[in-house]
Order: C-alpha cells, then sequence, then structure tokens
C-alpha cells in the first residue's frame, strides 16, 4: 500500500496529525482532498440511509457520563488483552502476540489466564525487543478514553466508542418525534473513539474515528420491508457454514432467497445488507473485492441474534466496512433498567381487541391470619400462577411456592376469574436492527480499490479512478495560458460553475499535460479547457477522466451538464 | 427565551443530552430538526467561506498530544477564575460572581488576587446557599478536557478547546498543498471542548460545541482583497471609541469607509467582517439585532493587533458569533519554535532582486590566539553587527559585546565587504487572519431571531421563519387523506422530490389544519396538498408559511419548483 500512502500524503488525502510534534499513532488528518472525499461519501450514505429511508439524524455528544456505560456495558466489557514487555517497557495487544505466532486463531474470545499459558507455552517473546513474556500478567484494558467533567475532583466521563448510544438514551425522545410509530430509523454521522493498544494500518484501525450508525427500531412482531424493492440484489454471502467448511465460496443470492433459504435470519437484516451492497457499490467499492461474512457463534455479541460484516479487500487481508446487527431488546432493555426513563413504545392495534385476562382477587381475611408476613407474597404469586396457567385453578386447592417453600390455598378463597379486557393496544421494548459503518475504513477502502497505474502517450500516469459522485473536485479548470483573456474566461467560468453547486478546481500553473496528471492523481473525472478557439466560438475542451478522450463542448452548457455527468444523468461517451 | 426552549425540546431541536441518567450541564444533543437546521447553516458556511473563497477545508483529530497545547499557550492560559464555596462545595466562575454583584465590568482580565480582594471587600456570597466566599480562595483553573492516550499511564492528550491548531500544526504540509502562494484560506467545521465551570444558557456556554474556523494565511506585505467585491455592504460597527463613551451608536460604513477613517485595521479583516454580515443575514439572523463590536484594549490578546466580535442579541443580552481577529505570525511563530518543521513560506519575486549585503570573514588566526575560546563567539557577533550596522566597520577598530564583556578588533583583521547578491524571494512567516465562529451559537439565534407566534383564522400559531435554504424541510408533502389513491399520489411525489434534493416531511394524520401548524413550527417554508381536484388536473395546493397564502400549481413542476423557492430564484408570490 505505499504508494497509496504517499500520494495520500503528499496530495492531501490523510497524514498522521501532528506530525511537527512527532505525532501520536492512530490520530489522522484529512487534508484538502481527503476531507472533500469524506464528506462526500457521508453525504451519499445520508442519502442512501436517512433521506431516502425517511429516518431520522441526530448529533449528540462524544463526551458521555460514566452511567450510559454502565448500563451499556462498555465499562465492564470493552476491553482489549494487554501484554506489556518487561524489558522495553512496550504494550501489545496479548491476542495478536498470540494469533501471529500460533496456529490460535480466534485469541480475542479465549480467557485471560489462557492467553497466558498460551504465551508460556510457545515461549512468545516481545515483537519489539524479543525479551520473554513469559509470566508476564495478561490485563484486560478498557478502550475508553477517561475524562473529567466539570471543575475540582469532577466527575467522570468518556470519550463515546460508538455514536448508537446517543441514540439508545434518548429514545424516550426520539419515540416521541416518530409519533410512536414502528419501525423507525435514527441515525448519526460523528465521532468515536477507541484507546486502541496498538492502532496500525493508518485509516484502517484510529484510535479517532468517523462512524455512520443507523439504529432501526422495530416492533418484532411488525410488518417487515417492502423486500421488491430491492429483489433484484444479490448478495455475496459467507456465511457460518462456508466458513466453518474454510472454504471461500460465496453464496450469491437475493434478500428474498437469501430468507427463503434460511441463510440470513430477519427481514430487515436482509434488507439492509441490499441497501448496503448498492451503496457501497455507488461510492466505488470494488464489487469483486467485498462480501458479506456472518459472525462465527464465538463471536457473536451474546444478545446479538445474527450479525453480518460487510468486508472489502485491501492488500490482501479482508477489512471490515460495515456490521449489520440484529440487536434484540437488549440496548433498550438495558437503559430501562438503568435509567429513570419510558423506553417502551405503545403500539396501537388496528381495531382494539377483546382478550380474556385471568384475574385473582385473593380473600386477605383468610390469608392474612393463615400465612402472617407471607400473605403478600403468596397472593403476589397467585397472580402470577393465574396469568401463566389458569389450569391450575380447575381443583378445590391452589399450591404455590414462595422463597422455595409451598403454600396451598383453597381455590375459592384466591378469588379466581377470567374476564373479557378491551385492549387497544400494547407497550412493547422495540428490536434493534443496526447498520454500523466505519467511514474512514470506507473511505480508505475507496482509495484503495481506486487507485491505479496506466500509460498516457508512453508516459506513466498514476489515476483515482473514483465515482464522480464522491471524487473532492468534480471539474479542474484551466486556461491554456492566461493570457489574452483566457484567463478570465476560466476564472469567470469557474465562478459559474461554483454557482451551480459544482467543485471546481482552477489551475493555471504548468503545461496542460502536468495539469491533467495532477487532477487525475486526486480522482477528478473531468477537466475544462480554455483555449483561443474558445474564444472564437465559445466552445472549449472535455476531458476524460478513465478514457482521457477528449471532445469540444459549448461553454455556456456546461454548469448544466457537469451536474448530470457527476450525477450519471449522462455519460461521457453520449457527449 | 422559555417558549423557545420548550419548542426546542418538544419538537426536536435541542434538548439537555442523556436526561434520562440526570443529564450533565453543558452537554446538548441536536435532535432530528435541530441536527438539519446545524448542518444547513453549516454548509451554508461552508458555501460561502470555503467553495467560493476558493479555501481549503480539513478535518484533524480532536484528541490532540499536550506538546501542540505547550506551543499554543493554551496549557498555561486557558483558564478561568474558580472559587468554590466552602459550605455547599459548588464552584463558581470568581470574575461571573464580581460582575454581577459590583461595578467592576470586565472581572475576567483582572488579576486572581485583586479578585480575591473584591470578594472580601465586597462581601460576596456563594449564589447558590449563600455562604461567604470571604477568603475563599480564587484559582486559575485549565479549561481543557484532559484524558491519557495509550496503554498504561500512556500520554497526556487534551480535547483541543479550537478547531485552529489543527491548521497551524499542519501548516508545514498545508503550504504545499496550496504550492506555496499566498494568501490562501483554510477552513474546519469541527468539534470544540471547554470545560466550564458553570454552563449556562443552552447552546450559548457549552461544554461541547460545533465551531467553523477559517485560518487565513497572508503575507503582511502582499496584495490584500478585491474589495470591489463586498463595496455595498454597510457594517454596522461599534468601535473600542463609541463603547468607552459608553454611546450604543454604531457607524454603518462600508468595508472600504472603515479602512479609510481608519475604524478598522488591515482590509482582510474588513473584507471578512462584510462576508461575515452577508452570512449572518443568508442564514437567518435578524439584522436589526446584529453588531460586530471591536475588542477593548484590555480584551485584545496581546498577540492580536485588532478583534471584532460579531454580536446577536438574544434575550436583551449581546452574544459573540464570531471573532475576526488579527493575529499576526503568533501562531506560526510559536509552532516554529517549539516545533521540528518548516512554518515559513518562500515568498518569490516577481523578478529578481539585487541586494547589497554586508558580511565578514574574520582572521581567526589572529582572533584564535587573543580571545581563545571566546573567538567563536566574537566572530558571530562581528556577523551580526554587520548586517544590523554597516558604519561600525568604518573606522579602524570594531568593538563587539560578548556576554557583557567588550571585545575589540582592527578591522581589517574582520574581512568585513559589501556584496552585491541576487535573491529570488525570501521567506516570511505568514500572518493569520481568523474569522472564527460557533456554530451552536449561531443556530440559538437563527432560533431566536426567527421565532414569532402570529393568529390565524382566530386560532394562535407559533412559526420559525426560518429562511427556505437552512429550513430543516423544504416542504410538507399532505394527502388530503389517506384513501382513494391520495396517499399514493402523494407519496409518489414526495419520492419524486427526495430524488430531486429536497428536504420533504409527509404526513397524513390529523386535519390539514393541524399538519400546517405542524410545519410552521419547525420553520418549513412550504406545504403541498394533493386533493381530489389532484386526481383530475393533476394540480396541488402549495402554501406558503409566511404568509399562510395559498395557491394552485402543477404536481410535474414541483421537482424543479421548490429548489428554485428554496434557493431563492422565484418567491411565492410571483406564482
Amino acid at each position: 500500500m505505499s504508494e497509496l500512502d504517499e500520494l495520500a500524503r503528499r496530495r492531501g488525502f490523510f497524514f498522521q496529525a501532528n506530525e511537527a510534534y512527532g505525532g501520536v499513532s492512530g490520530f489522522y488528518t484529512y487534508g484538502p482532498e481527503g476531507a472533500a472525499l469524506k464528506r462526500n461519501v457521508e453525504e451519499t450514505w445520508r442519502d442512501r440511509f436517512v433521506t431516502r429511508e425517511g429516518n431520522m439524524e441526530i448529533d449528540a455528544p462524544t463526551v458521555t457520563p460514566e452511567a450510559v456505560f454502565e448500563a451499556s456495558g462498555h465499562l465492564d466489557d470493552f476491553d482489549d488483552m494487554l501484554v506489556e514487555c518487561p524489558e522495553c517497557g512496550v504494550s501489545h495487544r496479548a491476542d495478536h502476540v498470540v494469533e501471529d505466532n500460533t496456529d490460535v486463531e480466534d485469541a480475542e474470545s479465549v480467557p485471560t489466564e489462557e492467553v497466558e499459558a498460551l504465551i508460556a507455552e510457545h515461549d512468545l517473546v516481545c515483537p519489539d525487543c524479543g525479551a520473554s513474556l513469559v509470566g508476564q500478567p495478561v490485563e484486560g484494558f478498557n478502550l475508553m478514553f477517561e475524562t473529567s467533567i466539570g471543575p475540582g475532583s469532577g466527575q467522570p466521563g468518556y470519550l463515546r466508542p460508538e455514536t448508537a448510544q446517543g441514540m439508545f438514551t434518548e429514545f424516550p425522545r426520539l419515540k416521541e418525534y416518530a409519533r410512536n410509530q414502528l419501525p423507525f430509523g435514527v441515525a448519526q454521522v460523528g465521532t468515536g473513539y477507541r484507546n486502541e493498544i496498538s492502532p496500525r494500518n493508518a485509516l484502517l484501525r484510529a484510535r479517532e474515528f468517523t462512524m455512520a450508525e443507523l439504529e432501526f427500531f422495530v416492533d418484532p412482531e411488525g410488518e417487515g420491508p417492502d423486500l421488491s424493492r430491492v429483489a433484484d440484489v444479490e448478495l455475496p454471502l459467507y456465511p457460518v457454514a462456508a466458513q466453518q467448511a474454510e472454504g471461500e465460496e460465496y453464496l450469491d443470492l437475493t434478500p428474498q432467497e437469501a430468507l427463503d433459504e434460511g441463510v440470513v435470519q430477519g427481514e430487515w437484516v436482509a434488507y439492509f445488507l441490499a441497501r448496503s451492497k448498492q451503496w457501497f457499490d455507488r461510492v466505488g467499492v470494488d464489487m469483486e473485492r467485498f462480501r458479506f461474512r456472518q459472525h462465527l457463534p464465538g463471536e457473536l455479541a451474546h444478545y446479538a441474534s445474527d450479525c453480518w460484516d460487510a468486508e472489502g479487500e485491501v492488500g490482501g487481508d479482508w477489512v471490515e466496512l460495515e456490521g449489520i446487527a440484529s440487536r434484540t431488546d437488549y440496548d433498550l432493555s438495558k437503559h430501562a433498567e438503568h435509567a429513570d426513563d419510558n423506553f417502551t413504545v405503545f403500539q396501537q392495534y388496528d381495531e382494539p381487541k377483546t382478550v380474556e385476562r385471568a384475574t385473582v382477587d385473593p380473600d386477605m381475611s383468610a390469608l392474612g391470619p393463615q400465612f402472617g408476613g407471607d400473605a403478600g407474597a403468596v397472593a403476589d404469586a397467585l397472580e402470577a400462577l393465574a396469568e401463566r396457567d389458569r389450569s391450575a385453578f380447575e381443583g378445590e386447592e391452589v399450591t404455590v411456592e414462595v422463597d422455595g417453600e409451598a403454600y396451598t390455598v383453597p381455590t375459592e378463597q384466591t378469588g379466581f376469574a377470567v374476564e373479557e379486557q378491551t385492549e387497544s393496544g400494547r407497550h412493547i421494548v422495540p428490536h434493534v436492527v443496526e447498520p454500523a459503518f466505519g467511514v474512514g475504513r470506507a473511505v480508505y477502502t475507496v482509495l484503495a480499490h481506486n487507485y491505479d497505474e496506466d500509460e498516457v502517450e508512453g508516459e506513466d500516469r498514476s489515476v483515482l479512478r473514483l465515482p464522480a459522485e464522491v471524487a473532492p473536485t468534480t471539474v479542474g479548470v484551466f486556461p491554456l495560458m492566461d493570457k489574452d483573456g483566457l484567463g478570465e474566461t476560466a476564472r469567470d467560468l469557474a465562478a459559474d460553475l461554483r454557482e451551480a453547486g459544482v467543485a471546481v478546481t482552477y489551475d493555471d500553473s504548468g503545461n496542460i499535460g502536468r495539469r491533467y496528471r495532477r487532477q487525475d492523481e486526486v480522482g477528478t473525472p473531468y477537466c475544462v479547457t480554455v483555449d483561443y478557439e474558445s474564444l472564437e466560438d465559445g466552445t472549449v475542451t472535455l476531458r476524460d477522466r478513465d478514457s482521457t478522450e477528449q471532445t469540444r463542448v459549448e461553454l455556456a452548457e456546461l454548469p448544466a451538464l457537469l451536474p448530470a455527468l457527476r450525477d450519471g444523468e449522462v455519460t461521457f461517451d453520449e457527449l
């Protein structure tokens, strides 16, 4: 990947932040080209997963109080395994040391004591200095950045490791904005932080990164998506069975086929797999180097019922670009448990339903003297039993258990009855389907998949074949030279194009060939040159990045033509 | 402001984050309407200060290593004055306690010991519990959130208090992207953090906030802006003299007039004052409640040569919305001093210049025996003297001082000469003009200035008269009712409008009047109703928020008409 990293730095896509001060690993700055590419990628995501789906988007703070991560489990469980070298003092991910030097493949899910044992068994050493790591403690290291809020000793706060909790903690308000109608989706595009032990691979494992997450709240018994809208999308699926067979063959199935064949569980997961594939294709991920890999049983979070990772192949490795998880009601239930608010949604029935409810009304004047202080608990147990099993009340006596002890009550003293009640709806804790994207990883993969070298008129060139929609610049505008009014005409054109919402780079230095190369290298799909003919007949040269072909077009047409080319409404070949 | 805050919460503009867990002051979540409004405000800023100015935009991390803030001065100087109540333990801003209870107006610039003395002199008490604060220490409290990067004890990092340092520390790369041509501007829209002692007034003094900053790098001797582009902008200026005279009268001057009359120093400051005013007007800040206030001498940062705050009046107070500062070469010089990189720009002359340079070439075989170990320092002193004062070499002897001691050297031993040299340019440290905006403050002010209550057909209504360009939703689409195909037609229209890039809210619940009220309250400028007539003749009702007037238009025209209305290319009255 060195050409790409060199290009990224030289042309301003991304580079390590604060290099003038030696830098700190895991922190990257997007330069002008990279920031524009990233913003365009985010805009297409917003278009696809917010606007067109009719979802909402919010913007929550990154500094978050401790109580939220107590509830979510991050405070206890968001750990990586750390082992410190006794000689050089460098910290390593213990699971990576084991994976890199043994046959163990998924050391992350192995308990720390066993990792210590594996280090001893294989006599593993510090990857940096070679000193033995045998006998060094392997410890959990929480990946959240901690800080302190407010003056004095303050109160603990953490930089969010994902944007998701913002959607969960504010659910009691968000459901109001959705007028309590399920399903509805809430998205966020924003910064996340993970204090990685060993950041590596540039944007692929950074300590500060941008995520795009959608939390889609559904009634598990409610209507599914309209799968006809994605009927023709073929999903390259790599399910558990194929992975366990160590096969590398993917199933190419439509969402409906994947559901029918039982490969994917859940219609919404199938739907978002299809929408995700369409989006990755749109931003320029190579569909020949793309797949959906199902989480293995050991990998799956304990609360998740199914999870698929969208993966792109970069430099021979498969990189996780997105996780699509069916998270059940875990998140909202956890917050309902810990927080003081209502995380349910009242789902109104189309028509009120008449239901039979078994109730009890125990005769406390009889139970009280008989059971003393336990009478209340016995009454509660009778009520629970009635809801659970009406047949228990068919005999003369009913027996319930309280704290391991059996209490027998004559049925007539229970006040058991079955009544008809009219219900207009029910309170449910929605389930969550979560497509969660790493924006930096997508940007990096798009760059890697579109970087190309070819030869033009006998000269080597580097070219980024970015889709026009996400390219940092849509058009380079050049005067042949800056004299005889060519410069003025070109500058006026640049201003008109900006007015029309087109991203323009104006360049009047060096020969035209060199200016083309500069734009090719940053992925600019089109270039326009204003020359002497332009002053005579009002036409300019329009040049296509990928084919390097050129054609003459009317200068006056460009403010309409370039947006059309960018948005795919017309192709260069049609001109 | 209670109606606005209530509306903000109820309709999803903004609300305190994590309220389900009691919340933490100073942290706000933008709900769906607020996040959309904020994004639109940011987009117009980008259009005005990046795209149309031909500037660059970058995206740097928020977690920043300590060395950067050592250089910038934030580690030492970014303090607020804190006094803690000995009874209830609550911390307060000591300067605010003094300002709120004495005649002292700018306690922030008073030394801490004097603030302690003022507290004693006026017998000031805790605003919360009334206990005396006399004798309590007043201490500086650094407002940066601190964290630790990496495993173990890690290295100290801070959440950036402004986005600016990202543009300064990366200057050595940014100047390459600008091909070393001054002036050039680098912008960033991103999060900043200040651990305020007492956050207050919702978005106006939050602990986590969004900023939009432009660092414009100039050659102080280079060409200024083309002021003819902003010749007709009248600036409501409130300069130091008017403030000191305690007047409330503003000078209404164009940028050129302000420069000619010596009110504003520096052409670029005048230029950005004009562009800022245009932008605030465009996003909906009321120009009757807007001014530019010049910093008073005590308020001005020691390195700044001039600074103006754009202020908006909200609830009777003037709120700082933007600071436009002329920061000289302070920032880049500080980083050049502390960091290992080159923060200068080589400015090529139009034509090479021939300059006379005085040089020395001391005869070390004579100086060595005479001055011993000091000979080198004497030679350096001679060189410096030659550059500074040629006339010192006119006599027989030259005397220089090294570490307080005088050394006399015969002139002939100095090898003094004046030579002609040809220089093609010079290395300069660029000066910085910085327009820095608080995005949340702008959003809050726009909401406050556009919130209105009126009466429509005998009913009270709340209406946000937001400019169409920044309104969260451009058009509400309603079927008269969801039957007889009205719903389908309306849904198809909504999909077509989204395809055309229009922000749509679809609403089919409640009577039409109520649906209008809902959209009025969130500032939606237009609503379209599909009724039975639509099915017959293909027309719909288009309704204007501000006038509440209605007109019939062709349904098929809407995908072109609504963007035109939003972008101001056509007005409702013209339909």
